[in-house]
């Protein structure tokens, strides 16, 4: 029987110090690191049924659960629970922030210890190795040596990649949805203009915005606009909103009056909300970067991998397309390392990995039996 | 042989005045409207060898040659020109920029002569017929009765489609290149965005922008860098610049460092200097409204159309798809219309409709034979 995870807890581990500070892939360090991380289900005596989530560009450590007091369930819920696939009766579910991040773990909004102010642009460049390592240590912290899995989607199931990559022998099984290993030109573009729109805006000042109150508030929201198209299907948006007009007033002429204009806008004002500009701007740049087969250290990591793959891509997702799971599922098959790899059938875009197309969940599922 | 047409000249008239003023599809009414264009070739003495080139959301009036002291061709010199598949030795070749534009055509930044200063918001809200109807008093001023023939490509291809609609007598052969009878809610939301991006840029100032001498840089340029985006496909991305890196200075960290994202940069740049954005906010939104075969006139006039039709898509084109040219042509049909449909192989997304993939130009040129 499926149910759901009732109130669950975040917590908060400082997990880099001035003694054992976090050196970085691009040669910066991190004195302080702190992250935000949620689990759910029991550690086995052994510590073998450890399975870490991995949260896309935008997401947070609560995955799966209520918080006291709020409505609004974990991103993931629907994946992660007593008898889900990710089962919380049997796993022991790990789900943490990443670095750069805006929800709990460090970033470029928190405070640099040489300077006692919020880092804000001196943050230093994230590789998505420095992601791993946060997690790592996380990990350690937890006592947990192996994973029975990691699971992510879209750049979550980027960071399984590099996190089989940067230790072969940590994880156990390795589900990786709807991602890439490499950005294609376009993916580039579209995040190009949304730190255009973003570092632009007159209230980003340097990237100093907090020190005067305000946001990028004009930048931000259309950088989610236009990402969010990105993330859907023409086909999804003809299902849920067609050519409907929903405007009352007069601000029609030029402003929102198709429904699908409305929806854009709820994305977009929301965004301002729940996500900050800094952390956006870094974590596109990492996504850019990301280009794991091109470093020659992966050859050799990747022979002695045993590890075994799981890769999923949706039909409809023309962010990041099958084409391109094909091209990561080929980059480690040339090393030999095991891939299962699926393009499953859903109308919703690169939203699928979030949702409940047929036959997804059963697959994942699975391959955890 | 074919040549190119040396030094062309644009003209402008005006072709309604108070006496005889411009009544819009919306109610509204322009008291004066001029329009810029310009010819290439010679009108036959039986006056039956015209053919109207119609542009589309950004374009102007010169599509071929050169002018002097410039260097740069008209947008579709490759196509207009003696011996080319529109033959200036043959045709009679008109073009003009349309109703709404910024390039010697009445549009918001137009004097309103009510009151002495430029329409701004407060020009009317434009319907594809409008456009339609101001080049029908081009032709009427050049004396022309009959069209030989109507080309246009993308919103152009939409407003000759509209245009047989209007007068379903006065083209003998439509010739509508990458092109839709209605907008998706998918590229409905990227206008929004764009309109998004441009009205709530402080510079907009609720569209006065001008009389505060400045224009609302940052909307208008990430309006013009995302929409290039859907103009291309990621495939000539991928020839054209692939992951090559470009950057010099230390502006990489977050700024432009792909050669893509210089590359859009620049698309985005000189946009600013060649449009303007009030133009931009009318066309996006006409664009979205544009819906023929939903209009009920529609049935009545095509039912008595003897126009052919030669629709064109592109099969990388992912803005207006093989689908919507399908849509188009089945719409057309409905109505006994007889209609040429073909899908061309083409890497240049969009943009293939300026280019040159094989069989295109052939193709325009057999149907116009």
């Amino acid at each position: 029987m499926t149910g759901s995870l009732g109130y669950v807890e975040q917590q908060r581990v400082v997990l880099a110090t001035e003694d054992d500070p976090l050196l970085l892939r691009g040669g910066a360090r991190l004195d302080e690191v702190e992250v935000a991380f949620e689990t759910y289900g029991r550690l086995s005596p052994a510590r073998d049924n450890a399975v870490m989530v991995c949260h896309a560009l935008t997401g947070t450590a609560h995955a799966a659960g209520l918080h006291l007091g709020a409505k609004k369930r974990g991103w993931w819920d629907n994946l992660i629970g007593p008898g889900k696939a990710l089962d919380t009766d049997r796993f022991f579910v790990v789900s943490a922030n990443l670095l750069g991040g805006c929800s709990g773990t460090t970033g470029p909004l928190s405070r640099n210890p040489a300077t006692g102010t919020p880092y804000f642009l001196d943050f230093p460049l994230l590789h998505m190795s420095d992601l791993v390592a946060v997690h790592r240590r996380l990990l350690a912290h937890l006592g947990i040596e192996r994973l029975y899995a990691a699971v992510g989607g879209s750049l979550g199931g980027m960071q399984v990649l590099q996190w089989v990559i940067d230790d072969p022998e940590q994880i156990d099984r390795a589900v990786v949805v709807a991602a890439s290993s490499r950005l294609t030109p376009e993916n580039i573009a579209f995040s190009s203009v949304a730190r255009e729109a973003i570092m632009n805006d007159p209230e980003f000042h340097g990237g100093r915005y907090v020190e005067h109150g305000t946001v990028p508030r004009l930048g931000q929201k259309v950088a989610r606009m236009m990402a969010h198209i990105t993330y859907v299907s023409n086909a999804s948006l003809e299902t849920k909103f067609g050519h409907r007009r929903d405007s009352t007033g007069d601000d029609w002429r030029m402003g929102p009056d198709f429904a699908v204009e409305h929806y854009l806008q709820h994305q977009g004002e929301t965004f301002l909300d729940r996500f900050d500009a800094l952390s956006y701007l870094y974590l596109t740049r990492l996504l850019d970067y990301f280009d794991p087969f091109s470093d020659p250290w992966t050859e050799e990591r990747l022979r002695s991998c045993s590890t075994r793959f799981q890769v999923t891509s949706f039909d409809s997702d023309w962010r990041f397309d099958t084409a391109q799971s094909q091209a990561l599922a080929a980059g480690l098959e040339r090393y030999g390392v095991k891939v299962d790899l699926a393009e499953l059938s859903s109308p919703f875009g690169h939203d699928s990995f979030l949702l409940e197309p047929p036959g997804y969940h059963e697959r994942i599922a699975a391959f955890l039996d």
